[in-house]
């Protein structure tokens, strides 16, 4: 199949990076990042003050913007957690969304290139995923590969890309168990493919290196509530790619996965991230089986319905593991008010002329 | 994960190759397949003499064969086509297969070393597979991966692995109509990765380059009715390979795909192949939703029952395209009759002892 082009995208694409320090990393992205605009969401205390290199295009929120912008309802972003990230969805104007950790360099290839990471991103983002089949050579809208026989004629057109997750060199995205028991295990073995997620198979989403299309699947990628004040942490991720493969899978959308890798520098502790997953190791065995068999009702033709009937069935079906789901339930509700509010549609435009005249 | 090392399995495994010309390109692979036994299927005029290379240990057997050791069941086992090597499954009396085609070579990786490519399908088959939840640093098995953060704990078993599909560098296994748009197209990346394909997706399965647990899937395995006096050409390892996953998806068995590659030397004609291939180019697109939604019953606890039980749907519902699903219905339990005939158990030796009796 042929390879589509790969326009730049810079009115079109917003850079997410949710950080407590200075961002110094930025140095070895500036040939990929200098021509995008950036969004950083700053987390812990808001007096400090975050140092972003010289030349980047930038706009910075701290948690008193978040409140302030948000009101009662930012309550449901998250603090002292990178899930606080998802406010930088919420609040950009653009298309797409590339988000990064701040302990993540260019990788290279295997011929020892520099990875433009965003580049693959975008590439996979325009090119359409295959859920309903399987195809062994992978991408099939890859240059130099296509369907291989037997790949029935009438799915050759693929359905929209909605997600692309990209991988990491060096430190491998382990759970604390996995740190602790391999502490010295490095992810040396650059995968040269792409693939889609089938539909119906969830997938573990890390959000150290994701892009999606905001404007098809923005509502869906909400990080939930993790780290101050919760009794669970480093799930944000983990929550919305559940909660984002059923809904893709209900609207036929696609995920891929595989290129493009980063290069991740720092594990981080495992004694402390146990302490933050401990409750989500445990309750991922209920969880799981929850999104697996998990079903939306043909109404639902929109992210931001889809969104809230998972919420009500996370209320009635995750509430009897700990009554931490109840709370984020109902956050999930006001997530979509949030970005309803945030993302007026002339849908969204009535309903709120509607409410405001109560 | 710990890899499991790599018995030889020597005594445990036999190569089956279907051919129709003297075995010349043995002699590529006489380091790594000398030590094994070989099951040649001869297709076509049984009075040809087919070469093998000296010093390989072998069977060989032709059509005058396969109608003197089958009798009327003969009818089951296609002739001028590929499909005639199932017979060699049948007659094994070994617990693994590997299956690959005549034009296909060594292939080297990139760092140009030779491709043991019956090794990588013996440690595929040795390892689990995890069908239940994708792992997106690929095979959590292998030496340098795990499972990543997110993964449940409860399904880091896995299940037990009865398929390994391997992949081809140079001649890509297209369609004809691919092949006669891209005749120049060259599969030339190697894809570092083994993964499982996820349960409730089909996939196009390749008869060239493929292994299987014969113990625990053969009866699966038949390769339909194609080529001579058939309607249809091209579609014997696909129809395999969808009879294969429903039934794997059923009994909770694994299929990976991946690693190893073979160097696949030479097209096949695209205009004959357009010939055997148009039909199922047509009935694909109704053959592969009734595999997609098929449901066997709890009852079916042996690969046998679950064949039967598909041979029975197949007629119901497929014979509505053309009447030569009812003969490949009928095809599907005379080979179960066949293998349980070749391959008597406690529990087949009982039927056919009430059988002989009547």
């Amino acid at each position: 199949m042929a390879t589509p082009s790969t326009p730049i995208l810079k009115d079109e694409l917003d850079i997410v990076i949710p950080t407590i320090r200075n961002l110094d990393f930025l140095e070895q992205w500036r040939p990929f990042f200098q021509a995008y605009h950036l969004i950083i969401v700053q987390d812990g205390d808001p007096s400090k003050t975050i140092n972003v290199p010289e030349g980047f295009d930038y706009e910075l929120y701290n948690r008193n913007d978040i409140n302030r912008i948000l009101g009662p309802k930012a309550s449901c972003i998250s603090f002292k957690d990178s899930a606080c990230r998802c406010f930088g969805y919420m609040v950009s104007k653009k298309k797409y969304i590339f988000t990064i950790d701040d302990d993540c360099f260019v990788a290279k290839d295997p011929t020892g290139k520099e990875i433009n990471a965003l580049e693959q991103h975008i590439k996979n983002l325009l090119c359409p995923s295959t859920p309903h089949f399987f195809n062994t050579l992978y991408d099939p809208y890859r240059e130099g590969a296509d369907f291989v026989r037997g790949y029935p004629f009438s799915m050759r057109e693929g359905v929209k890309t909605a997600v692309s997750h990209g991988l990491w060199l060096n430190i491998p995205d382990y759970d604390a168990p996995t740190q602790l028991v391999k502490p010295r295990e490095r992810n040396t073995r650059y995968v040269d493919s792409v693939m889609t997620i089938p539909k119906g198979t969830l997938f573990p989403m890390c959000g150290m290196n994701l892009a999606f299309d905001r404007e098809v699947i923005g509502p869906a990628m909400y990080f939930g509530l993790m780290g101050d004040g919760q009794p669970i942490g480093r799930y944000d991720d983990m929550w919305a790619g559940w909660c984002t493969k059923v809904i893709c899978d209900h609207l036929n959308l696609g995920i891929k996965t595989g290129l493009p890798y980063i290069w991740h520098s720092k594990a981080s502790n495992p004694f402390v991230n146990l302490k933050k997953e401990y409750n989500g190791i445990f309750w991922q065995e209920e969880i799981v089986p929850f999104f697996q068999t998990a079903t939306l009702s043909k109404d639902c033709t929109t992210v931001q319905a889809c969104y809230i009937e998972l919420a009500k069935q996370v209320k009635e079906k995750l509430s009897k593991i700990d009554p931490y789901f109840t709370k984020l339930a109902d956050a999930m509700v006001t997530w979509i008010e949030a970005w309803d509010e945030l993302n007026p549609t002339g849908e969204n435009l009535a309903k709120l002329s509607i409410s405001s005249k109560k």
